[in-house]
């Protein structure tokens, strides 16, 4: 868990529109040097803009080594399923082993999700704690584990998935075709289907108001909190209720006592909405109280900074 | 993960009635001497039997290590917080520093439904998968929990305690004073009384023929089923849900692909329930079929064979 001696570490954070490339110091998280750039489609653009953006950054050849944050699955070989907001990344890529062959450094990929879960842990409001789940709220809603002080990743890459964990069964439909999971109930998007489901068998129109034609944002939901519309202050209690249920039973399940959240949603709706959750009913596992839910740190490019602690532990741990 | 060298390893289980105590070849699981003595009351006389019963084995000394398993919670030093089936042990024991003390050998100490899950996957139904969840119904409801071929414990030892998922949120009262919990829906004793309300509320009576007036057994509830009983059945029904969204659950946070499922209620109802669980609609996270849901390999000893295994790698990890 140290930082693996002294020099910086490339971070990069792989969004659906842009790429965001910085130079990290680990062991604190501050990022200094700084390269963006447009996301482009394909995964071999996407490669050859990342080494563009690294080698762009003043200290680059300084670096031991580049951790880079992807919006898909990463197995424990840093092979990249497939990333469904990136237009042509249908397919496996080994991301690790070609940008490592490219740049001449070690390379370790992550989920994004993951690496803001890590950046949390480290250097945010997780720091001292060795074992928790960082949940972070928005159009959909994702997370990170962390236990004994090491990110749980899964076979797969699949791990801390915890928006399609089920909270009622046969309930509402998920982005995924599944149903009653956390983000049908606790997403921005599936707040946005219900809204628009119920304005539709002639609810409330005021979300549908505020939101315009276009999809609703979290400043809408705390808009219509504010305006104290009742169909929103609804599905937010049971947001709240959901995320209540999902984060202590898996507190139960992995003895956890901290819980960071974060994202848009939260970010937005503020104390309030942490409020509702801390003393909802639906507590799971050992009972109301015996998890800390705290805001996440919200950190300035968490994702790369959290790609360039893994990188940096990586190389720590030595090889294998 | 190797199996640290040649020569035995001392595996004690310690139940609230009995300690088995036998010599165990770590890498097959094979037991060979085997020393038992009744369980005594309070925590000193505990310590005192099981030295009793380890230097009781023909080739004690030849053991490179002592693994223990005990029906309670241990921390990551091996202390036990408490026992709730052993007379008098209300407190914090340091029982693996206790022990190496008076053994002059290094002692593992660990809960002893997580030994069976570890020997269940280095030994029995989950050889050779790195990523599995164990889970034993009985008269409640435990688990053990492998990720990246590594015991997952928890920083207090609570880790995989699943009996204590919520799945119903306010509902059937828990034994630890919860609501809604697994084990209330799945386990024995909650069965037994949801049977016992369901007669007294004028319900089906078999069950309690079949059982007179103590506790339920699992064959009780094997021949109910065998005669059709429509009570017994819509309970098992709700037991076989309750574990399937648990366990997808489960699998959808963790990246799991097999779970290992055994216990007396298992072994029992044999083969048609785990397919009643296969088959349920409350599959949880990603969706039936996405999870192996196989029985227990019903190892002898399983949790002496999963202690030593235990202690046989912390020698092969080294000290720390």
């Amino acid at each position: 868990m140290s930082s693996g001696g002294p020099g910086p570490v490339v971070g990069v954070d792989l969004g659906g529109t842009k790429i965001l490339t910085r130079s990290i110091d680990p062991a604190t998280g501050r990022a200094e040097g700084r390269v963006k750039a447009k996301t482009p489609a394909g995964p071999d653009a996407v490669l050859d803009t990342i080494v563009e953006t690294v080698i762009g950054l003043d200290d680059w050849q300084a670096a031991r080594a580049v951790g880079v944050g992807v919006p898909g699955f990463v197995d424990r070989n840093g092979v990249v399923d497939r990333c469904p907001n990136i237009a042509g990344w249908d397919h496996p890529v080994p991301v690790a082993d070609t940008l490592a062959k490219r740049l001449g450094k070690p390379v370790v990929v992550a989920n994004d999700v993951n690496c803001g879960a890590v950046a949390e842990h480290r250097v945010g409001s997780g720091r001292g704690v060795d074992d928790l789940l960082a949940v972070f709220v928005g159009t959909g809603v994702g997370g990170g584990l962390i236990l004994d002080g090491n990110l749980i990743v899964g076979p797969r890459g699949k791990a801390a998935e915890i928006g399609h964990v089920t909270v009622v069964p046969g309930g509402r439909p998920c982005g995924c075709g599944g149903e009653g999971h956390l983000e049908a109930y606790a997403g921005r998007a599936g707040i946005d289907g219900e809204v628009r489901r119920r304005v539709a068998a002639g609810g409330t129109e005021l979300l549908d108001e505020l939101a315009g034609s276009g999809p609703i944002k979290s400043r809408h939901l705390a808009a219509a909190i504010e305006a104290d519309d009742p169909t929103v202050r609804e599905l937010l209690d049971e947001a709240a209720d959901s995320l209540a249920l999902v984060i202590g039973n898996a507190a139960a399940l992995l003895d956890l006592s901290l819980v960071v959240l974060g994202g848009g949603v939260v970010d937005k709706l503020g104390e309030p909405f942490l409020d509702a959750i801390r003393a909802s009913d639906h507590t799971g596992g050992f009972g109301r109280g015996a998890v800390e839910v705290v805001p996440a740190h919200r950190l300035d490019d968490g994702g790369a900074v959290g790609a360039a602690i893994l990188a940096s532990d990586r190389l720590s741990a030595g090889p294998g």
